[in-house]
């Protein structure tokens, strides 16, 4: 049997086709561009049919879509913020009418980040088990027990509205005190805070205008030993490793797996992380954790739905 | 058939006998007095044994122990900081050698907490739940999708070490930074913190010796308006509902549950910490939760260890 997975971005849809294996056979990325609520559905349908259409990867058996929000698993509907229109659309209800008889199985993306590391990466036969997702925002994807922590109504796993510093500041408003600090955008702000306070500085951050500046421009600085870049990572490594911290001593874990846009530039920084989570952890669990990059990078989301896909066909992988 | 639980707290043997249906038929406590290590066993088997052999309230048929610490069940080992000598003490088998054929279950005493709630207090019903044990320190019950979280060693729930302020300080290193603050022995440091900052305080509280100082103190001048007192429960609110909102971000509860030695006088609070908590959480999830107290005050951990030992028993109540 041949599976598909999909995983819908803030900016992309991503796809791939799988073996019941985890062979990755074919993997496509189409921009969302000025797309909005029923043309991203739209694309995401007419996407399943053209693929379902084709068997020059064998029939298509299964189909797993991850979703940048929260999935009802009762009706079916997504709520992804950073879809305009998506505040409750009915992805599958949408896709049911291309999909005929292949059955089709929806998630949230961190759900699906970490099951792809359960199935094919570094989460292989781990019980218990986090993925934090640190990209535009921060979020996790959490095993507990062998199972994906959902919560009472779907929405476990925000980690990015942790707080980790008082006192309460209404930055928080948008998106979490953790996240304001320590995303994608808020490696951009922190770089912004810098700025302003080390006035002497001339270097090369100072030369981007301020509402253009990002995380990637920060990474860049901090390789050529930029002072403002390093007070920026610095900073970001104390935030993320009390929070790494903080999952640790609630979750006794045996892995936590970082992942996301951000990590890539970030992986070389997991040891600095660690030693600053040990500050704060309980110690024994700290002593029993590893910390981990994505085995799987920007394809996490893709192989975790097609894993829910294999899952949903009624196979039974053991993971 | 009779149940008999126990709850074993760094000062105290609680026990109880319980019918099937959760009825309390008899609570007794012992004072631990000076015992330490192999006394502390000892206390437990005989009074396991006298229980045994009186059936003024019928026959015992399971018994269920709390522990304050980590419960081992591979091994039926227990690690309990506040009893000297317990640091891995083979506490099933000790009360194997007088249990007969009693079938008998062990578990920490943050999961009968939260136990004893779902059988009979106010977790009833709820399949995602946590209780926040504030005593001489912090721990956490966690129930998600109806079973306890335990981790990949046993040692999940370990709240008390939430990093919540920075930057980190040697403080910490005992308890961890939630419970430097925030528990009972917390509180009393506070206190003396507060003290010293306000030179010109000239109230109850400067009279006691800084060293017999407690949390009881503290709530007695509080209700009394004292300054000080009133600056030190404003900051354990900030540092409560700091950790409650990120247990709300990262489990999505359907309720959190308030107990432990400090909530009595701090249950008055809860509205106080619901608002701060409602600044710092994921704020879909914190409208959906609901913050209680403990409706077993003292009594959750004896309830929760006979909940144990029911299903020890091989009867599945449901909760």
């Amino acid at each position: 049997m041949t599976l598909l997975g999909m995983d819908l971005g803030g900016t992309k849809l991503a796809y791939a086709l799988l073996n019941e294996k985890g062979k990755v056979l074919l993997k496509e990325h189409i921009a969302l561009g000025s797309r909005g609520s029923q043309d991203v559905g739209e694309l995401i349908s007419s996407s399943v049919k053209t693929l379902l259409g084709s068997e020059k990867y064998g029939a298509i058996g299964s189909i797993g879509i991850a979703v940048p929000g929260i999935y009802h698993a009762g009706n079916g509907r997504v709520w992804a913020p950073n879809i305009h229109g998506w505040e409750d659309y009915p992805l599958l209800d949408e896709v049911k009418k291309v999909s005929g008889e292949t059955p089709v199985v929806i998630d949230s993306d961190r759900a699906c980040y970490i099951l792809g590391e359960s199935w094919q990466g570094n989460a292989k036969g781990c019980r218990d088990v986090i993925y934090m997702a640190v990209g535009t925002g921060i979020g996790a994807g959490i095993i507990t027990d062998g199972k994906v922590l959902r919560g009472a109504n779907d929405i476990a796993g925000a980690v990015g509205w942790m707080a980790l510093k008082k006192p309460y500041s209404e930055a928080y408003v948008p998106c979490g005190c953790f996240e304001h600090y320590a995303s994608g955008e808020g490696i951009a702000g922190t770089a912004r805070m810098v700025l302003q306070e080390m006035k002497t500085y001339t270097g090369a951050l100072r030369d981007i205008p301020s509402g253009e500046l990002n995380a990637r421009d920060v990474f860049t600085a901090y390789v050529d030993d930029d002072p403002v870049a390093k007070e920026v990572i610095r900073l970001c490594i104390e935030f993320w490793g009390m929070a790494a911290a903080n999952l640790v001593s609630i979750f006794n874990p045996a892995k936590i797996i970082f992942g996301g846009g951000l990590f890539g530039p970030a992986a070389s920084l997991i040891p600095e992380i660690r030693r600053e989570a040990a500050k704060w952890a309980q110690p024994i669990s700290m002593q029993q954790v590893n910390f981990e990059f994505s085995a799987l990078g920007n394809d996490a989301g893709v192989i975790g739905a097609a894993f829910l896909a294999l899952k949903n066909a009624g196979l039974n992988p053991s993971t």
